[in-house]
């Protein structure tokens, strides 16, 4: 059996969608087991706690985001995320754990409780932006090394690659590296270095792209330091929403705002500006793969999440990456 | 009577709508006088070359995007950016410049052909984005400064501010610094650095600003260095095309792709993302402003800029620019 391991504080809309749409996935999923970090309570008012299918690591402490995440660095070993990476790090049936907690918190704990790939430093945090064409492009790193080196982005761009691949989202992802025009020349001397280095890996490196091109579908995996990716990222989910903001507005003028065609417009845009909605942000470098959840999760969230988990233990994610990140060039 | 150089060349649809925008402001602005800088045939085949509101300065050369912008450096006297520089910067009754060719050439040209305002070593760039409540964000640098400095930083925020107060975008414009989060600490070295830098300035310093902010109107201008602000700019405007996409794609489903709300809906979404609608990118700290438009420049385009010059020298934008860097803290 492959176990899941499943934070359910953190989210905005409490422990409910979480743990309801964990428990859809283990409907759905006849070889998964889920393991719940939390207070028997709430999970034993949506479930029978059986100790075998579902298990509990009872807690009912969790570290908030308005909270210094680095509590997780020395204290807080009762902390769902603590207690969630402990278990992660021991048990070889566990394949991955899922939190709609702290994003500051799971990075520092994946350093300093759960561990990372040796050589690494830092993870990176990868999040998948979903096409209109039904395609996904992968971008890495979205905020957690906004100081990358040349080289933090050559591992960005084999870690990416690897989860791209897992993903099925392409045989032979495109991988590109985020500047300020497509010619090779354009960049600052970050990007031209990480372009040397990424240019000698054994990858699709389709060379520099621009801003554009996180949502034009000229590559399937872009990469980019952690603080030009998070003000992409953010960037283009904020256009979406105004997007679809402008849209919704306009069909109210016209009396419209009920038509079947104005709901598909309002859905598609959500969906087509939702960087999360597939499978969540997830980390990539750590010793076993941690997705973080959007804070406003539905019951879908949980579901897509353990989906993406299942999907790259069968695909070999864990080994591919590191034996990527051994060979590289 | 305020002259403005309009160099003819440049525009992916030809001289037209440039020659056409402009004499409609010609028309529409009784104290506005012309110089055009082009071939003679191509602007008596529109207008009559008077000498008095209509000046022509004859040349067929100008430096395409495809060149090296470097060759203005040195050579190319006799291009039409080399020759309008040279009459900006020599008459007086001339107050600005505009232009639809190549960024690289008008940058480097500002720089050796018609000056800096003192103390500054490269221009920087400035682009608005128009909000959906007709407000106007201003972002500067647009990628003119790939490697910004603190200080650097700090100017485009006194210069970005001197722009949106004399466009009458606000009294006290918003100032945002372009970072991974709203709190004050969020950033890297060379943000946090800025970040004390700015502070001292006389202006409504509002702190940082995320990506997102480029679009929500939190912000009136957003202080960003080139590459970012580059990535940001392209990321913004792609995602309203594909916005726009995805509204006329499913219109199309059902039946509706000529509907007046379809229509309606695009041309909003045409607008809202379209960051030189109103004026182009201007360049600040030259000597005199020059606005750089879009190279698929319409009628419209010209008479924006036009409108743009003459409202910043009404405003007094030349001096307030200068005082406000003079006076930096």
């Amino acid at each position: 059996m492959k176990k899941i391991i499943v934070d359910i504080f953190g989210a905005d809309n409490g422990p409910e969608p979480i743990i309801k749409g964990s428990l859809k996935a283990l409907e759905h999923f006849p070889e998964l087991g889920l393991v719940f970090v939390g207070d028997r309570e709430t999970v034993e008012s949506y479930c029978t706690v059986d100790g075998d299918r579902i298990e509990l690591i009872e807690t009912s402490d969790f570290i908030s985001n308005n909270e210094n995440p680095q509590v997780i660095f020395t204290g807080r070993d009762e902390s769902s995320i603590a207690m969630g990476y402990k278990r992660l790090k021991t048990d070889d049936d566990c394949i991955g754990m899922i939190s709609a907690g702290s994003t500051g918190a799971l990075l520092i704990g994946s350093i300093c409780r759960l561990g990372l790939i040796k050589g690494l430093k830092t993870p990176a945090l990868l999040s998948n932006l979903p096409l209109y064409n039904g395609r996904m492009v992968c971008l890495v790193d979205c905020g957690a090394n906004v100081q990358a080196t040349a080289k933090d982005l050559c591992r960005f761009a084999v870690m990416g690659n690897a989860l791209s691949y897992c993903m099925g989202n392409s045989e032979s992802p495109r991988v590109g590296l985020l500047s300020v025009g497509r010619e090779d020349r354009k960049g600052i001397p970050l990007t031209l270095e990480a372009f040397e280095l990424i240019k000698q890996q054994p990858l699709n490196f389709i060379g520099n792209v621009e801003g554009s091109d996180m949502v034009t579908g000229y590559a399937d995996v872009v990469v980019a330091d952690g603080f030009a990716g998070n003000i992409l990222l953010k960037a283009c989910e904020a256009s979406g929403l105004v997007a679809k903001g402008v849209v919704e507005h306009i069909a109210k003028q016209f009396g419209q705002e009920n038509s079947e065609m104005v709901k598909a417009m309002s859905e598609h845009l959500r969906l087509s500006f939702d960087y999360n909605r597939r499978g969540g942000a997830t980390f990539l470098g750590t010793a076993k793969p941690v997705i973080k959840m959007h804070g406003c999760a539905t019951v879908e969230t949980p579901f897509a999440c353990i989906d993406q988990l299942l999907k790259l233990k069968a695909a070999g994610f864990d080994e591919k990456i590191k034996s990527a990140l051994e060979n590289m060039n």
